[in-house]
């Protein structure tokens, strides 16, 4: 069953809304400082990779965008991906996760790049399980933070990096603050791109607390085919048709060229642009949005005006204390020739 | 000019030395917190690579041993180093940086690697200037920092690195709490790993403050052959003689296979061990030097102790907080195909 959005451009259905507190934590998965503080360490880890070079930061850089600002991105042996890493902030408010919604929670998610072999390259669940079950000091604290016999498997590794995951947040945008009753948090361009977001009909997709969609159960994804109306010369221009997108996940020839409606909280700064990562910067990506999903041809005052608004997008990071990483003493995986 | 120390083994000239609390700041250097923050967030800086990819804590991991446990490292593209990676903390108390001790200095080593094809690639100095001074927020920050009208410089980048570094100090070890007075602080197989390193004349070499010779001005080195005495089977197990060390440097017949003396505080945490981390295990390396540098077959027992003596020298590590990196609104550089 594919979950493609039928909705008219325009209707203006939806309000615009400011980012909750605190995203939905699930039953199964309660959160805690010491599971937090466990997911930040495991986050940052790069035993998680075959070659103990690569951690979920590499790609999802939360001192930064929460991306690697890459078109695509490296994993081990230099090894590229095909899709821009989306960005980790506010990933939590998302109810699919990765770009063709394969995943339904964070917990999926997780799991996913430690063992595909272009990103961590981790051979099985278990040589991962292995790796953090042979670290004494990860032991004890899956232990505190799990209990049970066995506290190190693969769905705890998943619950405490998602737990981490749902702390990445970021609310206090201009936008919010607006949306909160500041009315001078935003500047005139700001307003006057909000509006031209809502009578466009770019809201119509770019809706809800994240701007990707209206609040939806887990798994139940919001996409969108892009381009809407194929054939213009973007298409050529940023190779945006090869990939075939949520296509690929279904085999339903309705998904062809569908993706996941992407956030727009603070989309300034996780260029580059598009699931391919081929556009460079923000003022050509509306653009582009405008040609292939409105075919508009958006004038540059319009421009100017989105960018702003999408501007005001970009929230306040959390500070973070740096994770201190178990240690083993008196050894390291002596790593094979070639690994 | 060579800097062989010339010294007979078990002459027990220096005594071990508790770290002091602070390392010498270079005049040219002053240090304020400004730059120890600015010069975290360049040794996070990924942006310092070709690729967006590698920082300087990919191979040196603060939040770890300051190394990233692999024989050796993988720099830009998954190409390879043909060295291990030493570790970061308490390099500032080394006269001399990298295995060969061609940096004189931490500013001079700072600048190795952004340029190393195999390390972070970037194509030249102006290369990396551009990069950092493209990014407002840096601009900013170099401006406060440095003073001046152009104050993002290749040397600057190098100096606030310097200045962070020199902030990764460990000095509460076991051992140094028992220098300073704590007489229980060391376990009584330390001690005696304590005593018999000392009588073998492993501290001829393993002196001073940070257990790597004695302190001395910057650039004036600690080095010693590696092994001492060749011929043993280790030296084709682990291929000790390949890499000829210190003679790439100095072209001189008595450098070859001429190490810096390295340290041994947190050693227990930095396996794999010697300069093309060969060796798995805090033990076997007890085992190599004992017969490589001595030419002694250290029993079992003498090897447990000298381990638990090593193991003394894990220091207690700084909290940190996590930098956030300046970003640029709107704009990534677009990285060229294979970039």
């Amino acid at each position: 069953m594919t979950s493609l959005a039928v909705l008219t451009y325009g209707s203006g259905t939806f309000a615009l809304e400011a980012l909750p507190k605190q995203p939905i934590v699930p039953l199964n998965n309660a959160t805690s400082l010491q599971k937090v503080e466990l997911g930040r360490q495991l986050f940052f880890e790069t035993r998680l990779s075959v070659t103990n070079t690569v951690s979920c930061n590499s790609c999802h850089n939360v001192m930064g965008s929460g991306t690697d600002n890459r078109p695509t991105s490296f994993g081990v042996f230099g090894k590229k991906g095909g899709r821009n890493a989306p960005t980790v902030w506010n990933a939590a408010f998302l109810s699919v996760q990765f770009w063709d919604g394969r995943a339904a929670t964070l917990e999926d998610q997780a799991k996913g790049p430690i063992l595909n072999p272009v990103e961590m390259g981790m051979p099985s669940e278990q040589a991962a399980v292995d790796i953090i079950n042979g670290i004494p000091e990860y032991r004890e604290r899956f232990s505190k933070v799990f209990g049970g016999k066995n506290p190190v498997t693969y769905d705890n590794i998943a619950k405490a990096i998602a737990a981490f995951e749902r702390t990445l947040i970021t609310p206090e945008s201009d936008f919010d603050r607006f949306k909160r009753g500041n009315k001078r948090a935003m500047s005139k361009e700001a307003l006057a791109g909000m509006q031209k977001v809502e009578e466009l009909g770019c809201t119509t997709c770019h809706t809800g607390p994240n701007f990707a969609g209206p609040a939806q159960p887990a798994g139940q994804g919001f996409y969108q085919k892009f381009p809407m109306f194929p054939g213009s010369a973007y298409d050529k221009t940023y190779n945006l048709t090869a990939d075939l997108g949520r296509y690929n996940v279904t085999h339903m020839e309705e998904d062809k060229n569908v993706w996941r409606v992407p956030t727009w909280r603070n989309v300034a700064l996780t260029a580059p642009y598009f699931h391919n990562g081929a556009v460079a910067t923000l003022d050509e990506a509306v653009r582009v949005m405008g040609k292939t999903q409105l075919n508009k041809d958006l004038d540059s005052q319009t421009v100017k005006e989105i960018v702003a608004f999408l501007n005001s997008l970009t929230g306040t990071f959390i500070n973070q204390p740096m994770p201190r990483l178990p240690q083993t003493p008196g050894t390291a995986p002596l790593l094979k020739e070639g690994l």
